[in-house]
């Protein structure tokens, strides 16, 4: 062989496997060179034929158990779903006009939004690397739009910043990133870097700090055209006789520092929540309404769980059954898919190994609320421009999320008026819906004075409320400690959902914990 | 008055502004705080009542001549728009199956895409802060949909680096963000700032050093939980057994700055291409047709215009009638809004100023290539998870924009597979159309290796071959000396378009000169 023949280059090699292998090939090669894998979603599960006449007992209808249920089903397994409520999907959930939700305590919301107009207290978005959601979303049919997660045009708000005046997203960010390119540049050209960078890497940085903070030819970041592209103008660009567009002041970095409006500029960097995002049309709930119709008849509504006892022939689980009077009611099978959150699991009666209970009793659930308002006007789209995305705040709403739906509609719109956590959230869940609502819209009128005007209608969840789930998701107590006591199965049963996960409080957690626990109990019962 | 009484808060000024005034008059007073003035549009134009009896014809039939034509037609005046081609839009032009396409010399192109797949040649996204297109479209009921600028996941890639192996854009920019932060704060840890900045700062400097670049408690950017949570994992976070993530290591900062992947970090921080941004579902040219429809009768199609010669009485034009054989027309008006681009008013007989010829000879237009690739196989969703969004590259195709719409679809999908620039563009339209097809598709399977597999068809077009534009958009050779006698009213005729605008090559551009122009026409016109 020629010792002087050339390696092939990437690309002439992914060519030849893909002549050699097809498609399917090449992308193999591909993942296997790091261009392709990036989640923990391995694509749509393969168990192999279930072992014949084996029946799995799932507990919930949340997106964890209808996995389950579905794939299991798929293969040939009997499968029984039995969930607490009406409707299956679990934290899943979507609110519009005609619900009616009823809070631990007894306090009945009647929801009364305009047609058409929704609110997800639970899920509201699905990141682009959450693959699992996504390919459920694709083989069920379920359509997806874009949520806007980063808007540059959306606010920072400090209530004790700039006298309260909320602020654009673009002038924190243009302002942070031009002072500290401009501060790196000057250190740069003192020599203070001098020891730790070789000249040629002194003089790219220097380049890449002009480009990355909209700097000037003397790196210094001034009032400028290219800082103004960035951050706005004092008159903007536009046509004819006074086209010729008036840059305007940057803020200094004291200013910009002191306000603490730079802790919300990298809110869109995380894999989860960095554009693009996406979510259903229509609702959060479609995904749910999806797997429950492909579910036909397997889910057993209105069926609360009171005890699961295990032993070495089957899982017997007893329930007070809703829809014949609170009587007891029985389900058995080989297997068991728990999904109910520990935090009710906890009060109900089971036998599982010590280990798992030591878990299930010292898991507790994340507390927040969310207050979705419907304002008679898109004032948010009209008034101020602002298309979906995020205004973040220090009040105790956190933020105000607009909605990624319906734009440019003349008619009303529900925003996420207030998402706010542990402590904070007390502030509101102590109060009654009504009162909920107001602070919601005191604080955010501060943001938006067009609040007072045009409120039609909200809705308060409070999740440590939530009677079916009493938190919004699980928190450990040692979760390095206790998470494979949790995961492991545990003899007949096996647990899933999203506590039981690295993607916490994400669907995507649900269904890679699911996939994970089914696959396992597959091996038990085929070994078996 | 009592010294002691506290001012107004901003929100109890403006809710005592609304409440005397209503909605209206608190958002002037918020316009005047500075909230919500962005754009050089100030909303629907209000002109008045057009002199009886005046007419004003419009030569070209593009978003500026189609805008004048309604807005003159609306307050009375009678209007007649010639236009060159059998069709409006100008340049806001989109091509689908069944289109044919002819470029100066004579080469046609059959566009044979699948059913609702589109390409865009000209513009081909809207920003949030282009008030006057977004307006038209709201007014024309043209329905918009987000156009994804950034997208994390999608690649930035050089020839020169990484052995051609494409980079997330994620890992890029997490890597330089971590590196410059890890920097500033080790030089202010140093000391290097203590003559600029007060203690204070500098410690909020390095609190926000560590928030905006990932840095671990030390102030250092290194493979962490956090820094993974942005730039990727070795095992991502999943559920179940293996549901810890493993992080990765971060790139070291020569590497970053050595592969110049930086230069694209700051492509969605200008007002122009930042989130969120718009396109019209179905493709640019819905709101020319949206135009068009409104115009009802009032455009002529096939004119093409010989001679604009003006005189006391009113201004006549003659034009070669495509829909007589070539026959030459007349038309005679009043007064005549001009939005025919200068590369092609230059060869027009005129009898314009002498200030408003030298401009009319001297500009220039840039010259662009746009190749738009169908796939039989959406593989960059499939395969790579790229949802909308673009990839940068150093070759000569300059990017890879995939489309915003149809996400998630098992359908074939059309790329922009180059946009190329000046004398880089030159390589693509001194070729045959097959080969400029095929030329974007060698440098895009750099990219994407399945370029090879799935092509199903190409188009392309470079805009200083079109004939009825001869280049993308005017270039001014002294813009600041020239551009008053350019905008200036020509006696009885005044020129628009996107080449009398700051924002040229955009169609907020083109809207906003039109605007100014039939103000400046309507004074002339009322003071006569």
């Amino acid at each position: 062989m020629d010792q002087e023949q050339a390696q092939p280059t990437r690309r002439e090699f992914l060519s030849m496997v893909g002549a050699v292998g097809g498609a399917a090939l090449m992308y193999q090669a591909m993942a296997m060179m790091g261009v392709a894998k990036a989640s923990s979603y391995n694509g749509p599960i393969q168990l192999g034929q279930a072992p014949e006449g084996t029946k799995v007992l799932i507990l919930g209808a949340g997106l964890a158990g209808m996995v389950a249920a579905m794939e299991l089903r798929d293969v040939g397994y009997e499968v029984e779903v039995l969930e607490y409520r009406e409707k299956a999907g679990g934290r899943c959930w979507t609110l519009r006009s005609g619900d009616t939700y009823e809070e631990l305590g007894g306090a009945v919301q009647q929801i009364d939004f305009a047609e058409g107009n929704y609110f997800n207290p639970g899920p509201w978005r699905i990141p682009y690397n959450h693959y699992g959601v996504l390919d459920y979303c694709a083989r069920l049919a379920v359509e997806l739009e874009p949520f806007i997660q980063i808007n540059n045009n959306a606010y920072l708000h400090s209530a004790s910043a700039f006298d309260g005046r909320p602020i654009r997203y673009r002038e924190i960010n243009t302002d942070y990133r031009g002072h500290i390119a401009e501060l790196l540049s000057k250190v740069t050209d003192q020599g203070a870097l001098d020891e730790v960078m070789t000249d040629e890497d002194k003089e790219r940085l220097l380049t890449s700090l002009r480009s990355f903070g909209a700097l000037n030819s003397d790196n210094e970041y001034v009032a400028s055209g290219s800082a103004s592209a960035r951050r706005g103008y004092e008159r903007y660009p536009g046509g004819g006789v006074d086209g010729a567009p008036i840059p305007n002041d940057p803020m200094d970095l004291s200013t910009v520092l002191e306000s603490g409006l730079w802790r919300s500029l990298a809110s869109a960097e995380s894999l989860n929540t960095s554009m693009p995002m996406f979510q259903p049309r229509g609702g959060m709930d479609m995904i749910a309404r999806a797997m429950e119709e492909n579910l036909n008849g397997l889910i057993r509504y209105n069926k609360k769980v009171t005890s699961i006892l295990q032993d070495d022939d089957g899982v017997t689980v007893t329930f007070e059954d809703g829809e014949n009077g609170g009587a007891s009611g029985t389900a058995t099978a080989d297997y068991c898919v728990c999904t109910i959150p520990f935090s009710i699991l906890g009060q109900i009666e089971h036998n599982f190994s010590s280990s798992l209970s030591s878990v299930i009793s010292t898991m507790h659930y994340a507390s927040s609320v969310k207050v979705g308002l419907e304002f008679n006007r898109r004032f948010w789209e009209e008034d101020e421009h602002i298309f979906g995305g995020i205004t973040y705040t220090d009040l105790p709403i956190s933020m105000i999320s607009y909605p990624s739906n319906d734009y440019f509609q003349k008619k009303p719109g529900v925003l996420l008026g207030a998402y706010s956590w542990g402590a904070t959230s007390y502030q509101f869940s102590s109060l009654p819906h009504e009162e909920r609502v107001a602070k919601a819209l005191e604080y955010g009128a501060q943001i938006h004075p067009q609040y007072n005007e045009e409120f039609k209608t909200g809705v308060s969840v409070a999740w440590h409320r939530v009677p079916w789930v009493l938190g919004c998701y699980g928190l450990w107590q040692d979760k390095e400690a206790q998470y494979q006591d949790a995961v492991a199965m545990d003899r007949r049963v096996v647990m899933a959902g999203e506590h039981l996960s690295y993607l916490p409080a994400w669907m995507e957690g649900a269904i890679l914990s699911s996939l994970d626990a089914i696959t396992r109990l597959h091996d038990v019962a085929t070994n078996n």
